[in-house]
């Protein structure tokens, strides 16, 4: 196998392809990772959820970093990481034309809203549903691609 | 769509039988994640690495953060989530058992050792090889399940 970094043209290319990633938080030292549904469109990254401990997680500090992958077998990937910064969208005010586009950007596959937007029963009790729409920006990006000898 | 919380049993199940997930560390409040391959062995999960950008913030803060899925479609996955601190295994003292451990672990899979040890061409130059093997405790887990309405 043989491991090299992508362009920054390529790894642009399959973030902006790509809608499932893995998005990373921390707080107070502490990482979080979880699956994120995504679009990506002019330097951010759109995505939406419900108030739950990753959204309040990015709420107290905003960095976060993106990692997106298409494999194909075990050496034969490619994988890129993005840094950037959360910022939460809102109804109103400056936010509101990114809330839009995050809308129309996410709604184009027709479970986008699902794994945001469904109950989850927590200890017997729904959790409250808050939606939340958020965009990170792309600050840096670096990517990776494995090939077999 | 359904979500709902996987008992602690059907979340360590899962961790068991699985060899692929996404490690999370930080850095001064900055997160980052990438794709690791584990293998789980009694509340640690045993991994193995080059020593760079993850092994360098892992070394100043062992906190990190491991997440596993397993997804046969949009509307049906299972995912956990494991909190537990970073603890480098070295060739001699104490951790010479859990590296040894760690070893006969990772190695029944063919091409375990490729990912963490194959020279990444970076700036052309090939990067030095620190082989570095890890484990991390598994101090904290929970996991969800969706299943199609």
């Amino acid at each position: 196998m043989h491991i090299e970094e992508l362009t920054r043209k390529a790894s642009m290319e399959l973030l902006a392809e790509s809608r499932l990633g893995h998005l990373a938080c921390a707080n107070n030292g502490q990482p979080y990772v979880t699956p994120c549904y995504f679009a990506y469109h002019d330097q951010y990254i759109y995505g939406f959820s419900t108030a739950g401990q990753k959204i309040e997680w990015l709420r107290k500090n905003p960095l976060a970093c993106l990692q997106v992958d298409k494999v194909s077998s075990f050496q034969k990937w490619t994988s890129i990481i993005v840094l950037g910064r959360y910022e939460e969208l809102s109804k109103t005010g400056e936010s509101q034309e990114a809330r839009e586009r995050a809308y129309k950007l996410l709604h184009q596959h027709e479970f986008w809203w699902e794994p945001g937007y469904t109950r989850t029963v927590l200890h017997g009790e729904a959790r409250p549903l808050e939606p939340v729409y958020y965009r990170v920006s792309v600050d840096e990006i670096t990517g990776h691609k494995a090939t077999p000898n």
